[in-house]
């Protein structure tokens, strides 16, 4: 059974991404009771496979699956892992960050924010500088920011984050970047990574996906006081113990068919080696990012730190850009606008994540429908 | 196609519930855009469609819906309708009011709590004395009761409410009764009711589906300040406001298949009458409740104040509980035990709502599992 063909435009934005036909025929899944086989068993396949996805390696660290936006994920980073009036260094590279900031100081929490030049990301000697300055409890990267598909590197802030301030707890947003970005999880000394499901992991969203270190779980259990209910990751831990021994276990009822979907798409992900499908993704950025420079159009990200399953280009002097997205949106195509407050109206985004890239050349494809476009709108370089 | 036959266990318990083929069809739609058609329309379809289901007639009443479990709608009363040091008063028919009290005071209001007795409901009368006593912000009913089967009567509560204390916000926990129990929200004077997609609703789990009153809806527009991020519905009223109007809107991206789903299955019943609908249930609820004491079973609900989508009942006298449930499972068939603190191990519970009443005679096929279970445990009246 296909459904990806009839009626679907093919879906190019920066999440939700393409789904496989298996992960939405496993959305499908009559109804599951979520405290008995087979969920339990595929809710405990799950927790586990996200470590592999991670290469996390201690077994102290833990992931955690909740029904929500990964938005949520930034409201259990300000309610869990910082206190009110602890401060939080921010590292700035777009959209995204800002509003991870909003999210922290709702909470209390005192946001220092080194902003990133727009296309760039924020200068080591600038992050020490700040860590040296005063005490962080956490400090948030936006790994890949969707708003200008820049990407961070984690291992080398990672670096100096344990250099100068070795207490501080390394939160990364990686809502554009699991599954698409290598994450060493361990290696790197990261604290706590969040995501969703509806990016380059390949499910429908619904499902808000968290993984922390064995500091971080400690920092969460060992609060005194929650400041929330449903995002208290001290709720959720013996419940995801629980579910990851293979017993049943009940705070709120789980997303049972979209957690069968996540299964069936990280079996999928994990059965083919996980480097190749970076590295696969890596030279379909570099061949979607040069064609596009080669047709005359302009990137966001400055050069090298462009990420991987997402590209954002500004559109050419003298088209029009909504006339641009619609008519490729008529040509079966979505891609999406530019939210970066700086540059909307300017620039499109195309995500090439999953299986648009792994199985199938749905990149092509974009490409040639921007080519006829331009062509159309009487473009020429 | 049929999903529901194969290799599925029916699912009879309080949630969640059995699906339609075609909600779970929908349910594994090709990627949607959430900002483009065709999912703009499906979600201002839902939008519209919960207003018919609660009988909504204020056209600044407000729907909501979040991905989410049916427990973030009690941090998002918590947050959002009552602060800090203000009053709570709670009516507890069992586990579930409990745990809402608990979110309550998780996020500051000062909970005072009348408790039922076990299977009751709290009387009119100490209801009005409490009201009388002291200024509450919000009274919270647990319309139905998932761990004792007992259902309130919200038209005469909020009559108490409106004669003794008018301006307290009237709450309804509607996860195990919205699109079973009749609910006329503005007739009746209420202020907020919150549920789940995977109750009687009859779509996977998922949704967290909130719908609140024009003077709820000012309470929480007006708040100065907002204790949570995700769960701000200042923050998500204008996003509900643009998708009802047919425009697209973004805050956190929005579960688009089990919207979908949700649509298939609001449009199957608001199709048929919604009276009938639970008239159904009424009568569906009234012939497995009898026909469990007329087996020797007791119910743990009194006389009037059983469920209609819901039956708890005791294990008779001499069967072993777990034997008794497993002895149905191997059946085929999926019920659950019970969780209310004071009774557990002692008792079962039965879900019958939605497709399982409405389109299938799968109450016929739980009270033969259960005769057969008992007679072949050796049990006779």
């Amino acid at each position: 059974m296909s459904f990806h063909q009839a009626d679907h435009n093919l879906l190019m934005i920066p999440g939700s991404i393409e789904v496989s036909d298996k992960v939405l025929l496993a959305n499908a899944s009559p109804s599951l009771s979520h405290t008995h086989q087979p969920f339990i068993g595929i809710f405990q396949s799950v927790l586990q496979n996200l470590r592999k996805l991670l290469k996390s390696t201690n077994p102290n660290d833990q992931a955690y699956v909740l029904s929500g936006s990964g938005t949520l994920g930034w409201d259990i980073v300000a309610s869990n892992l910082i206190q009110p009036n602890e401060n939080a260094l921010l590292l700035s590279t777009g959209f995204f960050s800002d509003s991870f900031a909003d999210c922290l100081t709702t909470y209390g929490a005192k946001v220092d924010k080194l902003v990133a030049p727009l296309g760039g990301v924020v200068s080591y000697d600038l992050i020490e500088k700040q860590l040296a300055s005063k005490n962080y409890k956490i400090i948030t990267i936006t790994h890949v920011d969707t708003s200008t598909a820049v990407v961070s590197n984690l291992e080398e802030i990672s670096k100096v984050v344990k250099k100068v301030s070795p207490e501080t707890l390394i939160i990364v947003d990686g809502v554009c970047s699991v599954a698409v970005e290598d994450i060493q999880f361990d290696n790197w000394g990261l604290d706590f990574v969040l995501t969703a499901s509806q990016k380059a992991i390949g499910v429908p969203p619904g499902l808000c996906i968290l993984f922390a270190s064995e500091r971080a779980v400690n920092t969460a259990l060992n609060r005194s006081t929650s400041s929330t209910f449903f995002a208290s990751l001290k709720r959720w831990h013996p419940i995801m113990q629980n579910y990851e021994n293979n017993k049943p276990s009940y705070f709120a009822t789980p997303s049972c068919q979209l957690i069968n979907a996540l299964n069936t798409s990280l079996n999928e992900i994990l059965s083919k080696d996980l480097d190749q499908r970076f590295a696969k993704h890596i030279s379909s950025s570099i061949f979607l990012k040069s064609s596009l420079k080669d047709l005359g159009l302009e990137l966001v990200s400055k050069e090298k730190v462009g990420a991987n399953g997402l590209t954002a280009a500004y559109f050419p002097k003298g088209i029009d850009g909504s006339l641009f997205l619609s008519s490729i949106y008529k040509k079966g195509i979505v891609l999406a606008g530019g939210i970066h407050k700086d540059i909307v109206g300017k620039y499109f985004r195309i995500g090439h994540m999953g299986v648009s890239v792994v199985e199938r050349d749905d990149v092509e494809l974009v490409l040639s429908a921007i080519k006829e476009t331009l062509s159309e709108l009487g473009y020429s370089k």
